[in-house]
């Protein structure tokens, strides 16, 4: 298995050229991410008063899953296409990544996140982003246990597709299964609790809308499942076989 | 071709580690797919009363086929991506897995959907599982041969696409097809009676909300047109050339 | 270049095993598409009255691209994947296939779109096929016209994506880039005169729910949009390249 | 690396076959995305009056995303797959196609938007085609900003999908995260204004439905952000390394 760009050496990765391009790599992706996701939110209030509608959350849900296709995408080559500080949360407790590469990479997904909704706000003439709020009837622990287990089939979804290194290359699987199964748990989750699964979603329009009702919600949660995830995912469903993993890929591993 | 990681020794199926892995991998897949599956006709509930409109239909099938997809892109590479007591049947009956293994993914597949129920439940402050029922209008029968042929239809793809060993490796076109032709087929079955096509799927909420009203149609149907489709295309359409098999992939197989 | 499987010699065609496994898989990949695609159509009757809406719009052509996907899916590998009369009359045009197998295509498909109206009418308790109607205010010429500048898309893009030899072997493109370009046809043109592009898709309803107003429109017009796009595509656009044409496939024609 | 067939040497541009097949390639490309682009808008006017709904915004952007995809897929083969002048534009400051082939471009993708356009025109019976406006609320600086926003994602997208060098060959990955990002910054953009993020798109419905006000935005905007993508991408995110560079193409690259 040749080695993955991004799991590079732990004590040069805050200086190494490559850290810094894979930051900026995440912070460019979650700005787009971001920037698409929360945008098909104030495009539905720029069209109605009610937005809570099934071809509404339709809407939002196919933004959300188109979106992050592409943010994954356009990232993975050069960050292993995070755009998710739940993601990257799993990938450090699972040992994939060094503590310096996560801060990194958080620090560049909160900011994108806080740029893209300072674009959407100016973009759209000063609307006042939404973000994520639980739903009237919902209990906020509920909703925590809602973030965990649908971040926990995201994290999870990432690990089997993305970072098992018997998958070899990451091929486009990965950013298909990631994309796809967000926008399946926004259909599920969306009108409990908005379905963020992604702390830096949540954050940047909270900044930039100054609305943190429940923010604690969108992190707690996310973080939870993503490490139930990791620790599953690495520690029972990758076999560990040494002498397969030095090996060099055959065909069949793509 | 190289053997399938799926297809081991029969005799050593119930204590080999790689069962006891295929099967955790079934049972994680299964729980991700219902929990957005059936997540998402919780969520019109939470919406409105009516559900029954065309963009409910869309929310609903897009969940589904988002969500499958990235159920078998998950579980694959472990256990041969399943996720479907009926898919089982249907390589158990073309003789691609061993009774034993077969019985281990069933039991895997159905504790999955039940611990989704369950956690649905939970998260949803107590929402009771809604599942799967025949329409007004629509006889029971009539729902039987409609699982039927929607469900020869899905798993006529799994063999074309997954199983048939002239295809190689699987790729990325294989939970594709699959889940995209469970998406299709919600669209056309769904308001006459689900369209269910997996008893997994079926039986997690029925336990969970305890509903059982017609429950076993959606057993039957989906076996027999499991039936159908498996012997049809092991027998019919892969041919039995011997001397091909044996060969190396040759580029042009992928 | 391998030779293409589906382009074997002209005197066998009909008595070649091959032959008759290729139609067998356009008579079950079509009844798989019309199945789920005109029971998307009979489903949106189910829910309501007033079927014309975009929401009923969005559900009947995510239903025909994503059954279309799985349908070029399973049947490529043994058939080339058609489908469709107008494909097969555009590849015998370019020369792809013999006129013995493209009969052998046409019988098989139109029996497969037959099967499925008649396994619908049955499954659904009887209710009546609907097929493809020119809308009031369309005339019928400007329905040909519409009906042969979509398929001339299809066309064009299954022959630049699974016909063109530089390509190589099929894809996840081919299948993926047939179904969406179906899928998109059928939202510009699906208020105008339902979007057909393909005559047994039109002929198994209208011989089931025995409805043949117009009925002419979807063959005249799909056959001419094929035929002009097989013929630019065969000749302006496949270069004359002889020498390259039959070397071994470099990797990077993937 | 292999070249890539569309940057070929810049003297012989003008009267290489390739350039005209290229062409060629770009014109029936952006011809069929603006068929079923624009007819998407013109079908929901045939249906109702009010065409500003969630379901109306999704099935707009899905025809997008399918067309755009689907368009892509069959020219990268011949022309690096552009279909949109400002993704010409990108491509041209990055120093990744010659000025001679990007006249040859946008005039190819103009005539095809204009083709298109006049074929809806006859096919719809004489509709006027509607193209974009800034909606009632929005400065029109603001949707220059929102153009110019939009347009960094798509063109950023195609940089590091289908022109970055380390990717290879072009896979299935290009045109879905094009098409996938299209749909997804429609899904934001659609009420504010249109969200064109392509001048072509723009241009071809505006002189046969002779609607021209604003249509300066959709140049300035679009180009603006393909500018800045295409500069940050070349200059930042693609590595200076040249030894690199000339080695074939190891497995992992694909």
């Amino acid at each position: 298995m040749p080695p993955r760009r991004f799991a590079i050496g732990r004590t040069e990765d805050a200086v190494h050229p490559d850290t810094i391009r894979a930051a900026l790599a995440e912070f460019i992706a979650t700005a787009i991410f971001v920037f698409a996701a929360e945008g098909s939110v104030l495009s539905l209030g720029k069209m109605y008063r009610d937005t809570s509608t099934a071809s509404g959350l339709v809407a939002v849900a196919v933004a959300h899953a188109l979106a992050l296709f592409a943010a994954v995408s356009v990232s993975y080559n050069l960050s292993g296409g995070h755009v998710n500080p739940a993601v990257t949360f799993g990938a450090l407790l699972g040992g994939r990544i060094s503590l310096v590469r996560a801060v990194f990479y958080w620090v560049a997904q909160l900011l994108g996140a806080v740029i893209a909704s300072l674009l959407l706000r100016l973009a759209t003439g000063g609307m006042r982003p939404l973000g994520f709020v639980v739903a009237a009837g919902e209990g906020v622990w509920h909703a925590v246990l809602l973030e965990a287990a649908m971040t926990f089939g995201l994290v999870y979804t990432v690990y089997a597709t993305a970072i098992d290194p018997k998958r070899g290359h990451l091929g486009t699987i990965a950013p298909l299964a990631i994309g796809f199964i967000l926008g399946a748990n926004m259909l599920a989750g969306g009108p409990f609790d908005g379905a963020a699964m992604n702390p830096a979603r949540a954050f940047g329009p909270a900044l930039v809308g100054w609305r943190w009702r429940n923010h604690w919600v969108y992190w707690l949660g996310p973080f939870a499942g993503a490490a139930v995830a990791a620790l599953i995912y690495e520690f029972l469903l990758i076999p560990a076989e040494t002498p397969h993993a030095h090996q060099p890929l055959a065909p069949e591993d793509y």
